[in-house]
């Protein structure tokens, strides 16, 4: 089975027609939900619930982007004052709230997070340097000195599961916590497809060829802006020459490593596998699934 | 078959170590090869081949993008001096040359065109407005003032057929040729997989339900940053609520409506199809080629 990944599972219509739309966005925004943010963090409520405020009590000139329509009522996210002031990846209180939202709420603080920190980062124009106004309920921002129109970025990165002989190639940075691997994974650059990039980056990475690329599974990431495009890749060989400039170590694990990996978390012998939120540990889940 | 679509097969090797060394990076220019530009049109010679200069002759000022090695030399680009001056894809001049070229050339053309375009839009920091600085060969700017770090655009995009009781559901924009139809896409947005961007956008343009999407092939293609991830996807009802702001019309199309406009071209009766160098193209003849 296909795997559905954290942050997917999107409970919102977009409803683009509104985005265009000023009087129905203005409408919109009177009787909207506005999700409540500590910087770009989440504020649960009570039972670890998103918590939302009345968009229509929000000042004139606050920058709300429209994320969509939650069972008909518009919901918005308010762009932060000043720059990205927000919590990156991997930092440990952001990681706990978010790993206690339900899934469609995850989706619906991922697509947030995305947007609000794009407007953070993108408050001028690139062409010419002026500052951009935000246009179309948040969905694009439009330079009012050289007409340039700028939209929110989503940066595809490959990801993938390498397999030879039966076993499972998986590498680690040396800012993962100590004993962690996980699927190697690099941006799609210019220029390349998908399976192009795969086959680069593992090569760039462990020195390997592979062939018989094949994708998975996709997920939207907000860290701050991905889409991850998991695939299968197949080597030739076991032999590695691993580039330390990109990666601090890559090994070789078979179906039982993984398997003990994904049963025992961090209590297993042989690797700490990726968290449950990575499309990695689905990939992982999905390959033992698959025949051996 | 997978179809290897146009822009893709890149035989450059890219040589990421290259970029991040400065006095490597400098060698190579030294004894590198200049690709031939018209603003950003490619330069043809008499066998309708790409055109290279030596990059050393170039001034020391000149903006050069390392594109990457080519049998071992090193190949670069120049950043036109001002704003984009190339013509935008359909095009007619720029995509006479560009159907000329061999396919292996045809995707070092590709990657060059979108990395020029992306440093000639994109001069200024968007965090905060000052000029920024391009870095590692090209594949980065940076900011002085407030130290961002800025990276070329790869926009991916959902590209899809619909099937329903053995036929092909494919649209028009006003823009096309008269009586060309070709595969809806659209944008993937910042928090949604490419199968919720395929359903989405099928959904917004033509009023139709559609599950099991399936991944088929991806594409760079340059006009200017795209990577086109083509899908199928499987539609419950032949029932269409076409959206006339996204698209001008959309109808279905029987098997043989298909064969007829992929063997016959503007010849067809039943419609003309997609361009060869254009991913939808590969997706038609792919379809075909599936048991019916």
């Amino acid at each position: 089975m296909t795997p559905v990944p954290a942050f997917a599972g999107q409970p919102l219509d977009r409803a683009d027609h509104i985005r265009t739309d000023p009087a129905r966005l203005a409408a919109a925004r009177r009787g909207g939900l506005l999700l409540k943010l500590d910087e770009l963090l989440p504020v649960l409520d009570d039972d670890d619930g998103l918590t939302w405020t009345d968009a229509g009590e929000a000042p004139a000139d606050a920058e709300l982007v429209f994320l969509g329509l939650l069972e008909d009522r518009a919901a918005f996210a308010e762009v932060p004052p000043r720059g990205d002031s927000g919590p990156a990846y991997a930092h440990r209180p952001a990681w706990a709230e978010v790993s206690r939202l339900s899934a469609p709420e995850l989706a619906i603080y991922g697509e947030a997070r995305t947007m609000l920190d794009w407007h953070a980062r993108h408050r001028f124009c690139a062409q010419c340097g002026e500052t951009t106004r935000p246009a179309k309920g948040g969905w694009q921002r439009d330079c009012p000195a050289c007409a340039a129109q700028h939209f929110p970025r989503v940066d595809p990165v490959a990801i993938m599961l390498v397999e030879c002989e039966g076993q499972l190639l998986l590498g680690r940075q040396s800012r993962f916590p100590r004993g962690s691997f996980s699927a190697l994974a690099g941006f799609i650059e210019p220029g390349e497809t998908v399976e192009e990039a795969v086959a680069r980056e593992v090569f760039e990475e462990a020195g390997v060829r592979v062939t018989g690329v094949r994708y998975i599974a996709s997920q939207p990431w907000p860290f701050p802006s991905q889409l991850m495009i998991g695939c299968i890749a197949y080597a030739a060989s076991l032999e590695l020459v691993i580039d330390k400039t990109e990666i601090e170590d890559a090994r070789w694990f078979t179906r039982a490593d993984v398997a003990e990996a994904l049963a025992k978390g961090a209590d297993s012998a042989s690797f700490i596998p990726p968290p449950t939120q990575a499309i990695a540990h689905d990939m992982l889940q999905w390959w033992l699934e698959q025949e051996s």
